[in-house]
């Protein structure tokens, strides 16, 4: 088997990088009852870092990387996401100053189309998917030599995810497991590169979308076909070639829930948390409440709440 | 002088109390340019406690207090609330299993209400505001026998409110200045009867709600109009005697925000960390954003963001 694409030295290299520009987000413990748990559980609040996601660990990394390999020319970067990661490069161009476009798929909510423009990167609108608006991107990128910042697919990008777990790591050394949401299969794969056979790391995927899922029981990267309710920022329709290296190796366990499990962890964590949680977001809880993941006796298990960019009306 | 009603070993005895019943509450660390501030800061996050205030730190206190006294009997607990204490004294007395009646003023939102009731509470709803509410339960438990749980002037109130400066102090030793928001004073003095000359405690009012500026003014707890954005949880006529025992020689000083400066820090929170924070919760951060606190250079800055009760739509 290749080695992973991602090593534990990229993560390291990725905080000393980063350092200054993300947030070190909290972690807060639960007791047995809470969260319709019947155990304690940690949760990770990744999303009260910066643009409400954990995208600007990667954005920040892939891009002070490409700065200091003097890559970035005057056209600045480019990227496409409907989301999260447009919002997190638009952020993250802003603070280095670097002029950013991102193209955005025309199903994508106007309300993150303004996030990313408020953060002053130009929005481009194409007509359709997220593949639309990325094909657009690659052509646009072939004419202004703008970087282009892959939502998942890069090594920069994973390493920067995987800054989240060395973090963890001197916030509750010693725990067991950890929950991640998977869409891409990025920050999933950033997490396994530096845990690796330290803890065990368990991703968590929507029925309706199942990359991870899907590659796993071929062996191999496989298409899914993406709906549902966390579609938004999980939907992929093949996990990464760079995701995979790792995550064949290091996730232990690929589980899946559905998207009425998804929206109770969503209300949970309001009513429990008074925390506005995107369904991706509370993938990886909606896991350990439906039983798709039951930790044994005394497991000391970590849960990553990583996005909250929804209307927070349908969390109530 | 006479001596502070709240002692630090009462805020220690609070902890032992309370211990496996509260959250222990994050921090989060700001870099400067967040927040609309040139200056770092760090946020005590106490909007993720139980009930979604700092109020279950009092009432857990106090009851539990109450019951190492023999002091509850089958009627169990009384209070009077339309907001954070009632739901907080409903969630206690739920965990800890005793009977619990809430008198609601008929001006409370219904949601908060509702919230007091899910916690098994018996909810009487009486005409009138938070003094009308008073004197009902007070008669009834006259004929019930039940404990009455006070939500500012009782020392063992005061006392539980203190765990979270004590708990910060673990999180953070050595900061310089904790900004809290006052209404009743409770909240306030239990922080500065454990600080004492450690830190700098400065209390934050809105202008229209300013029960502990105008005893200081005064010399003595004196009575004030209460109106303002914040009323529902920081309205009260007049500073609680136990509170004002410690306030007076402990809060360091105490400034005034408008509602404006209010709900603009309510969206800053929002916008910036998806936080869903009440009026009262946002308070003492609107002090820093106005310039009604500014601190000095290298000030180590705390600010507590206690309550995330409110309808969401109202920080977009």
């Amino acid at each position: 088997m290749d080695e992973p694409a991602v090593q534990p030295t990229d993560i390291a290299d990725a905080r000393r990088r980063t350092a200054g520009h993300l947030r070190v987000t909290p972690v807060v413990h639960t007791s047995a009852g809470e969260l319709g748990l019947p155990y304690p559980v940690t949760l990770k609040l990744e999303l009260l870092q910066h643009t409400g996601s954990f995208k600007p660990r990667g954005a920040f990394n892939r891009i002070l990387a490409a700065a200091e390999a003097g890559e970035i020319g005057p056209a600045g970067l480019i990227a496409a996401s409907g989301g999260n990661h447009g919002a997190a490069v638009a952020f993250a161009a802003q603070r280095l100053g670097y002029p950013a476009e991102v193209f955005v798929p025309s199903a994508s909510p106007v309300m993150k189309r303004e996030r990313i423009t408020s953060f002053g990167a130009t929005v481009r609108v194409i007509d359709g998917l997220f593949d639309d608006a990325y094909a657009a991107a690659l052509e646009r990128q072939a004419a202004t030599g703008a970087v282009m910042i892959h939502p998942f697919d890069h090594v920069d990008v994973v390493a920067g995810q995987g800054t989240l777990a060395a973090e963890l790591d001197e916030q509750l050394p010693g725990y067991d497991t950890l929950l991640v949401a998977t869409g891409g299969g990025g920050f999933t794969a950033g997490q396994a590169a530096w845990v690796r056979d330290q803890h065990r790391v368990v991703s968590v995927e929507p029925l309706t979308s199942r990359c991870l899922h899907a590659a796993m029981a071929a062996g191999e990267p496989a298409p899914v076909t993406v709906a549902g309710l966390a579609s938004d920022s999980l939907g992929c329709r093949q996990i990464g070639d760079i995701a995979w290296s790792v995550v064949r190796r290091y996730v232990d366990e690929a589980v899946l829930v559905t998207d009425h499990d998804i929206r109770s962890a969503q209300q949970a964590m309001w009513q429990q948390f008074r925390l506005v949680v995107e369904p991706g977001g509370a993938t990886a809880l909606a896991a350990l409440r439906s039983g798709a993941y039951t930790p044994d006796a005394g497991e000391r298990v970590v849960v990553v709440v990583c996005g909250s960019n929804c209307d927070p009306t349908s969390v109530l």
